[in-house]
């Protein structure tokens, strides 16, 4: 099941997408609260998608957990500019400030202060379930969904800060979207990122160094993790720069395309 | 103005301290309403300060901001462990998550995997409005108020993993209280730091690297900081072990005692 969050007139709703009733096209079915919270209660009102505005499908009241270096060969593209080519043996955490986030066709903003602003695609988990200590077996019993996020980052910031909380933090920085796909099959997804329509980056969940469970289960010893919070899994090799007036999507197989202007 | 937020029976409210109006003790005046959010009008109910549990004065629906190597003297102290002794040229950002917020009296809980849990007693602002760019000159118009913070940080992880999202981010690393002082002379205010009653850290924000309005206006540059976000302002010399019995305490100079027992 695809869940969205949308602007119809000046509301904002959660809804579920659904095959048109007559059969042409993709409708919304608005539901009566935020499904990670209140179920999925609908208001009976079905909405065209191409007639509503789609907004980040989640604002996490706590917080954005991101992993680094999560698969080998963004590793290796990485360690000429940090001298360090060594894969983490557990998952190195960081956090993004959830007024980073924006949603589907919402404008990157490069900071003045930044010479070099660059997309990191990734695959997004949104957690259901108040999450602490849980095993890896346990783990993706308190996922709500997936979705597509872009980890854009200052890159010079990041390498004179050597902490990446601003590099990485900036507002705008946090691309999520379109919608969240509650049913994914994590063994092999495919996940790309496209600038002005030319593929920069391309891989398969199954080159990850720490699979999902892991990333949770150690996510989980240091921070409850409340409904609604994001994890970032991590983004394969070539990163690259934006520039003033591109375009850039993140695309995972199974959930849809994120697509995100640059100013 | 002292504000503060509390328990009593199972409600929680916020409230502002004053004098007793039989003049014996300090009675909390009872506000309808979060005062970041919708002022000052009291529901006309007093209660005396002992008969009411005080809580942790915020929860940033947003984030906590701290500033790394804020004082020369714990730039040195750190030195030998980490190889650097630069103080950053500009306030060096990071994000705690407001789940590991705490309260006075809560305990601070040691998790198992760090062998090594440090205290680090620092001043921490409230922000009162939505700021974005602010120039130093303005930023403490942004302002709500100060409050004592202790910036618990599991040292042993801070070190190994470099980024120090998840060592200083545990559940529970993040005691904030007693109370929220709106009105604070910023110009020499001691900071004090006691385990088990003896000092362990004394300072002044006089010998700031990087003052308040300085550290307002560089993470204002990244990110929005909204009411009720809380900036940490770096710690002095003396940090240190805490043990499993141990009570910390940290004195801000005009707005008061937090104290944590350690589990």
């Amino acid at each position: 099941m695809k869940v969205a969050r949308f602007q119809f007139d000046d509301e904002i709703s959660y809804g579920v997408l659904d095959a048109a009733e007559d059969g042409d096209g993709v409708e919304i079915v608005e539901l009566t609260g935020d499904p990670m919270m209140a179920g999925y209660e609908t208001t009976g009102r079905r909405l065209p998608l191409e007639q509503v505005r789609l907004l980040a499908p989640v604002i996490p009241r706590s917080k954005v957990v991101c992993v680094g270096k999560n698969y080998a060969d963004h590793v290796a593209e990485m360690a000429g500019e940090t001298g360090d080519g060594t894969a983490p043996p557990e998952p190195l955490l960081f956090l993004k400030p959830n007024t980073s986030i924006i949603g589907p066709d919402e404008p990157i903003v490069r900071p003045e202060i930044s010479e070099r602003v660059e997309f990191e695609g990734e695959l997004a988990v949104v957690m259901g379930a108040v999450t602490k200590n849980v095993s890896e077996e346990e783990a993706l019993s308190r996922v709500f969904g997936f979705t597509c996020a872009n980890d854009v980052t200052a890159r010079d910031l990041q390498l004179t800060d050597g902490q990446w909380a601003r590099a990485k933090g900036f507002d705008t920085f946090c691309p999520l979207g379109p919608v969240i796909e509650t049913d994914l099959d994590l063994e092999d997804v495919e996940l790309a990122t496209r600038v002005n329509g030319e593929e920069k980056q391309r891989t398969s969940t199954a080159l990850f160094i720490h699979d999902i469970p892991k990333i949770i289960a150690h996510a989980s010893q240091a921070f409850t993790l409340l409904p609604g919070d994001v994890i970032l899994t991590g983004t394969p090799s070539g990163v690259g720069r934006l520039a003033a007036g591109d375009s850039v999507e993140v695309e995972v197989e199974g959930v849809g395309i994120l697509r995100n202007p640059v100013r």
